[in-house]
């Protein structure tokens, strides 16, 4: 099969199953791609992702440019020898971080210069530059540079952003040729939340081309109901033969939703950052862990899931290791909060295939209340 | 075999090969035993322990009985069923906790008050109360409440010191009585820096008797060559048919010359504790991961090992994950810490049966140098 192929296997709906061809093995869709930072999902190891079923996880090249630097983890053969990781993996552009995590930051033609969060130091990424990264990083899947515009930018702004973001596409799909090598590149679509800007920006995009369009720029502080309206509008206008990924979204309800929409790929610190906070995801609806109700509590923390924490502890004991501050209660919350978003999507999977996605979606509407 | 009949099959020179009958399995000596402070052996998870080859863990008795409660514990059917771990544990009296840990304390006849390091709330250890809390705890061997010297005391306060440590032992021994239930009881030999002192000491607790006997109160901070006389001592004075314990000793070199000494059993949280800090031990001696000669290091952080960590990840991996901060350096580091302090142990018992132990302590007397 050709590297960056996708084949759509079953339609229910909107919503599809797929597969998606990478130098580091196939992605089935729907899928969730957990968040590894730095080089590592956090508090769990490559064979804890083996053994939970992920095909595929993300890494964030600005935490990787920063620290330890691309052309080191070049030097090592690539993130996925250095991490230790032989299945696909994606890279962001690096965008969404400098917008979020770091100090001032300025925005021209050219690129946008920012400062490091860890030691104030000064950096200037080009879409070139994030092109160069990733090709050092040697991921599956790169991600063209774009700007992620804040809730509540005006149309003026919005429709400006958009047309940068384009341009810098188009300069990253000029780095990265299409052919010139094992990794894909993905267009991400802008536009906030004006119908109008979406379809602007993804026709645009879909001239350049890319190997795969994402849904940048939703879940960044808009009522859920305004985020489902774009999520939904930009899943009639995404081209139908290649996969579709909705950046950095969301909650089971919000990925499920998603697939609904057509979207096959996701990520989202959620179910790993979370875990660290004790708050669980379950078949029965999230949980804090910290509660008092767990104290003696000696049934396992998701009756229906069969990950190595609910075979082997009870919510008692998770419970102690959260309020006695032991590292063993990242890994163990950590373990499940992934199974459950992999059961989410694998489970999407098959009610697709048997043409029952619709009252799949509703057993988690009535989980999970929005 | 009767639960607490110890066998030794090998002996060189003082250095001994034996094995120790508890309810929940067979303990060869030398035995190293990880410490699981507060119902987890720090970033790791009973699973990693096993594949190590860790054939008992060490819990705290003060930890557990103020979180989450040795009451609660008993109810959840006892520590190794609360914490997964189905092979021997042995908890320790609380002593040691009480004198290096809690607030406020004072010493009477009848035990010692003390105030919690968590809450600042008021308890009160007596030697029954603590075989209460054991047997709660439902360890595979418990230790008798003692005082734990502080380096410096003068002989009067040590002659004092270690007849109330008897006196103490006599009244756990009483409180559980040999042949009550499945649990060992080990008493603890006191004495300070006093050769006739230690001698009296364990000659009192000889008579009581215990199913092992342990040496407390070294490593508290003197020379560690008055330290070595003392160990030496100790291994001339303690009975040869019962298993003798060093408690929360030491070094690699410590529990090799230790071992060589006559000494079964050791714990320590030197292992773990250094693991987190980024001081690892190998066959090249003591290395740590934070130096800057690692950054572009592929190779295993100990060539001669085969756990997890050292056959998947580089050093210049585990270095950048220790800059970082991911909970993954915690895991990886402690795996190879317990691996390399469980393989020490292991080699003696393969010198000791081969008759060239002398030759297996010169090799980490060339490693380390004191």
């Amino acid at each position: 099969m050709t590297i960056g192929s996708f084949h759509i296997h079953h339609q229910d709906g909107k919503s599809r199953v797929g597969e998606l061809y990478t130098a580091h093995g196939i992605i089935p869709t729907p899928i969730f791609m957990p968040v590894g930072t730095q080089g590592s999902v956090k508090a769990v190891c490559p064979e804890d992702l083996k053994t939970l079923g992920a095909r595929i996880i993300l890494g964030n090249t600005y935490h990787l440019y920063l620290r330890p630097g691309d052309a080191m983890i070049a030097r090592r053969g690539g993130l996925h020898s250095f991490i230790h990781w032989d299945r696909p993996i994606l890279t962001d552009s690096g965008g969404f971080q400098v917008f979020s995590l770091s100090g001032l930051r300025k925005l021209t033609e050219d690129g946008v210069a920012f400062s490091s969060h860890i030691d104030g130091s000064k950096h200037f990424f080009t879409p070139e530059k994030v092109i160069s990264i990733q090709r050092n990083l040697g991921s599956d899947i790169m991600m063209v540079l774009d700007e992620c515009v804040p809730y509540g930018a005006d149309y003026g702004y919005t429709k400006n952003s958009l047309a940068l973001t384009t341009r810098w596409a188009a300069r990253c799909r000029t780095a990265y040729a299409p052919g010139s090598g094992d990794q894909l590149l993905f267009g991400i679509g802008q536009g906030g939340f004006f119908k109008d800007l979406r379809e602007e920006s993804l026709r645009q995009l879909m001239d350049i081309p890319f190997d795969g369009y994402a849904v940048g720029g939703l879940s960044v502080g808009e009522p859920k109901a305004e985020m489902m309206d774009m999520l939904y509008h930009s899943g009639e206008l995404l081209p139908v033969d290649k996969p579709r990924y909705l950046m950095g979204v969301g909650t089971p309800l919000d990925i499920v939703r998603g697939i609904d929409a057509g979207i096959d790929m996701f990520d989202c610190v959620l179910p790993t950052r979370n875990a660290r906070n004790g708050t669980l995801f379950t078949s029965l609806g999230k949980i804090n862990i910290k509660r008092a109700e767990y104290t003696e509590d000696d049934s396992p923390l998701d009756p229906a899931c069969s990950c190595y924490t609910c075979r082997n502890f009870s919510r008692a004991y998770l419970r102690h290791l959260y309020h006695a501050r032991e590292i063993l209660s990242y890994r163990l919350n950590t373990i499940h909060n992934l199974a459950y978003f992999l059961q989410v999507v694998t489970g999407a999977r098959q009610a697709i295939e048997k043409g029952i996605f619709q009252a799949y979606k509703a057993k988690f509407e009535a989980i999970y209340d929005t």
